[in-house]
């Protein structure tokens, strides 16, 4: 498995995208490509009813900025690659690949050519995922590779499969989606995908509260802007909630369980939840831990 | 009371806005205005700590289009005004007032210019609200009227209160909003504030399901996306959601009360729902209403 | 299918029955009858037990009043046909039939004669009921005709299965046995079986409420007295039960979901209702909108 | 007080009513009635409209078929002593009252004449109720004494509050009719309102189950009714349901509390019982103990 | 099946041991044992890791304190027999077996002498159990009978099955476990497994509260220490908790079902329970019904 | 206030008692103890009953394993003294005091000798307890302080309320006992009292499952062995209890809210639980995150 390449692709209606996927190697210039719904799956879509292959260049061994920016999902007009550049400061420097018509950050230590093929799906998986139980195996589009590039003594970088860098590329994007959600119905601190949560299923807010009943419309809109967290848990801002303890002492002595839970029954829950049911249907908590 | 004047003001950072607003006569030249925390507000706060008034113009007898744009609230940099020249297919043509530095539509039939007066309250209310039922009275600011133009044989445009019109005017703005959140967690088709729920307390949504427990999360976007909701069925697109009967249907044979219902108790509701508790504290309800 | 066949029968002790029955026309002379356990099943049971077949008659175009009587079920010795008299207010004029000892209405357009056959059984079915999904197939008694009789240029009347004609014939006998049924705990202003709940499912009930806790109790007599019902809602008398948008107003308006909600798992519901559970059992829902 | 005192009124519309209605001796010849809203209610307000006293007698020291008899309340037009006579298998002797033009059973060791005077209430109570807990003290009607009938040496019968033949009769009465509302939903076999629920507040019914559900529909039907009922425990018919030992057995080995317990908060309950809420409010329970 | 048998048995580090149980004759000298995982289990399993029969003997007709004493489980260092001399304020005469080294009571009216062998199962079973239904068959260990003694005209004691000798038996021994948890979290008065909960699945508890929420803590309690226990009522110590009538009045007039039953879904249940679920699942219920 | 004072009495019946009190210093020779309703109290009022004072002495700057000693309750008549011995693993020196009869630790930096007078109390408080909000203020009872000793530059050891120390003494010693309890009903393998919980009022428990439900038994055990408990997690044992990230990877991964979570409403809970209700009652949460 290639668990840190970030796949750019380029589209003539939405431009450029940049995303991580997980790739297994089947043969020698043959990769299955994981695709959930987003961007890169409807590039790919578009093009396969058009009957063409989608050409791409994998990027291996990059700055931490670049990672972060294309594990982030925003609008498929969104340019990944511009927000590393504000990331980092500078512009971001790319250059051309040999055989696909794709530029690629010049830093990169290994860049992989090739293009998705239409009309064709491999078993793929399994593949440990980031709550350490395997995911099932899909049918999944292939990779047909066309030339490899990289640089002398190019240094392979490998994300742990669950390991935490891998966790934190996932759940960061998360974040700031949660707050601007919360944002809109009350004052929002901070927001944290916790460690033990896998940095996916479980959430920390600290708000402001404007008015009575304000946990509970945070409940609500974090659940709606992150719909594979399962347990989410609201604090005042005196609460530091990126110490659990913290956050654990505000569940103790600021909430009850009679009137500040709230239960949602039968939801579509994450597919990375072992202990979901039929569908990845889940019950989702909410609990609201702020003074009242 | 106005009940129909479109308020015009300008600020350097944010430029121009346009929102209706009910404004109670309290003598020849001076009205009360209820501001609530939204653009206008934030206008007339940065004058008040600057010490100065705010100049605004209101509009009477307009064009249905410019009404609904007033009523619609989307960012505070949003030029309403522009909306309604897009709905209209045609630049809208506006003059200069005489006293205060604002333009109004050339086409309305009354005009009154003023400004609201700094450090300035006084009682507004009691008010019929949309749900049939009086608003409570607030301390509210002061609009002194410097001038007032109007056409020969004016026609004076009023706005019923708890009417269709005054019902419609604050619902439909929401409508947009809730489908655009529900659309991230499933296929939306329409969304609809219903008569029934005075165009603001109850939505009907149909959806397209991609997944089980699809339904649920609908459910929860929808209550994020408009926080005065307090009831909501999901559906499924075979049902025509502008027609109550068939909503009634879909609940009646394709909802069981023990799985598909959400109860979220002691949220923040509606300050409109005379039923609701302290601090307008409300229990919310979703109606996953679509096939199983 | 002949869908709008009164069928008259007589028996010693009860006297006459006159009832609809949905008949699936087997072959030139034999019609399967659906018979639920009501008293013309029972006529036919006492019959089949002395091995003897039960006569009948058939009248298809009929007054609306006799038909309404006709779908009325009161007690077995209740005269069905006595009722149509009073709705009418002139007595009922009959004739005698041909082949077997029963009178009909002389405004009949159609009469088929005929015996529902001792210990005979054939399947029936499927048939589009009231909800709009087929109902199950079932073993069910068989007519032999004996007999047709017709006006010249006779009118068939059809009434349309799941259609208005359909449901109301279906739903309104119940109104008022809901109706006396919550009398008896508080005061009832009116009953509806609603439209969108297929005049069978849904029930709204205005009261005017002695004390407190009435909107519950009046819930409870509702569920005994038709327990088909699924859901009911109870308002205010000042509610107009008959225009569905108000009375979706007293529940956006009067209704607490945590208090004023009774939920009621696992009993038994309709045979129509698609979204039931095994054996029919259902989850019934009591919706008190009534002010507090 | 006089606790076994049966009060036979005539009306001209409704005929002969007897019921018993405890009476706190107030003076030599005046004594305060406790009049719930039944039938002699109506016979006192009919009368109080026309200005008029209404006459009655109170007879005293009877066989226990026409207390039984008066304790039943069926509808306005019943007379209850032909009851009496029914139960006794001949006919009920009468007499002639001296002062007022009522009749009274020949067998009565003591007779009150008197008349309920219009317009005049003082204060009734405290009296121990069933529940062995004191009701509440109300302003009630008053009887003025016009004549006092007795044999020698006659016998005084009281009842003792909250004894065992307060219960019964109080209780008994109420059985056959949650018997008929249970008969509608499912096959009863038999109905015991309990010792230890005061033979008003807890309820046993037994039925053979026709189809599953049955047993919560039986549920709904006894508390509609007998709305004082609290809490009710459905079993099958195999159980019996006048030894409590039985009913706890199938409680303990039929019944699971998560999908067999029917919980309906908020009703209306009854005065009697000491723990209910504002108004009366209470939470009704009920146990399907029937065999899954 | 031999029912009445105490089998005794020695291990040299936990000392003497003697219970009750179940013994399937199967041949001549043959019998199948049911072993519960308590202490005789242990001592057996011992031996059989070491690859040894244990010895026992079964000793029947015995005084009941013996009876009660084997019925008995503490601690596995505790001897049972002990606990007879103390009941029966005297030491009980033993005698030496004749072909294994233990000893029984002098008065036993037959002694059975054996050995369990290790490695041996055979099935076990069905027995009518204490609720009355039949347990499951199971494989269970094997006794080689190796000596049979017993006085002229023996008297041989059987334990009815599901009789209430079988039923106190096995359920007086867990009362006073339960009193001393509860003494625990408030003053406790008495305990009481109740008749119809066949002296094992239903509980009364008097107690004398301290201070609120002590009937919660109570129910807690006591099902922490008779985890077969379904349902439990607590009552304040007023009430004669041996009537099961007046245990039922409290539940009646002191107890309101929304705020004072606790409910536990899926818990561990009694195998004897023939209503509990999958792997003898079960939902238990605790009823405050203390004075509030 | 003296916050790591330990008070040495004894009593003729139950020997000698050793526990940590917090001391309010009222004057020079005065001093305000807190005394819970355990051993001391006891031994407290068995003296005031006879109108004697009873005699301690208090001290300070001891060993970690005599301070935890003290901490410990188990039954009256356990010596804490001698437990320290055992922790220690050495026999404790121990010296005669001066005014009072009592020996106290040769180690003790300081000793104050004195005796608590009966009938008569003073106001103690306001205490910050563990959870870092203040203990209301009681009338306890007082201290005549006749003699103190001291090591020559004695250090004085305070324990900072709400401190890590002042938490590890409260809970550490209720560890063993939620073990204990737990083990009655399956196989337990740690327990722990967690920091966030204020080492308190939340655990955490590691369990081998023998069967389905374990889990919710554990949950029942646990809340019944330490009242003061407000929510308790039961983990596999598998999972590091002490590492609360990965107890929260269990919460998030192996637990479906619907089914696995225990809700007991109304229970005594801690006075220290600044969210507890009238009289401290709180709600109590179970969460069964083992593996199903």
């Amino acid at each position: 498995y290639i668990t840190s390449g970030v796949v750019i692709a380029k589209d003539k209606e939405h431009g450029r995208n940049a995303s991580i996927h997980r790739l297994l190697v089947l043969s020698k210039n043959k990769l299955a490509i994981r695709l959930c719904e987003r961007d890169l799956y409807r590039y790919y879509k578009k093009a396969e009813r058009e009957g063409k292959p989608l050409e791409i260049a994998i990027a291996i061994g990059l700055h931490p900025a670049i990672l972060f920016s294309a594990a982030f999902s925003y609008s498929i007009d969104f340019d990944e690659l511009s927000l590393a550049s504000s990331l980092m400061n500078k512009p971001l420097e790319l250059v051309e690949c040999e055989t696909v018509e794709i530029e690629v950050p010049k830093e990169s230590e290994i860049v992989i050519e090739g293009k998705i093929l239409p009309e064709v799906r491999e078993w793929e998986g399994p593949f440990l995922d980031i709550t350490g139980t395997f995911d099932i195996k899909r049918k999944q589009p292939i990779i047909e590779v066309t030339n490899i590039m990289h640089r002398r003594n190019a240094i392979y970088h490998a994300l742990l499969p669950a390991g935490e860098e891998h966790k934190l590329l996932m759940g960061m994007p998360q974040e700031p989606r949660i707050f601007e959600a919360v944002q809109k119905v009350t004052n929002v601190k901070n927001v944290c995908l916790t460690k033990g949560g896998c940095n996916w299923l479980h959430g920390v807010i600290a708000i402001r509260k404007i008015s009575e009943g304000d946990g509970k419309n945070a409940i609500i809109a974090a659940l709606a802007a992150h719909p594979s967290m399962k347990h989410v848990i609201i604090v005042d801002d005196d609460i530091d909630i990126f110490d659990i303890n913290k956050v654990e002492y505000a569940v103790a002595t600021r909430f009850q369980g009679d009137k500040d839970l709230v239960i949602i029954k039968g939801a579509k829950g994450s597919s990375l939840d072992p202990s979901s049911g039929k569908g990845n249907t889940t019950t989702k908590l909410g609990f609201d831990a702020t003074r009242k």
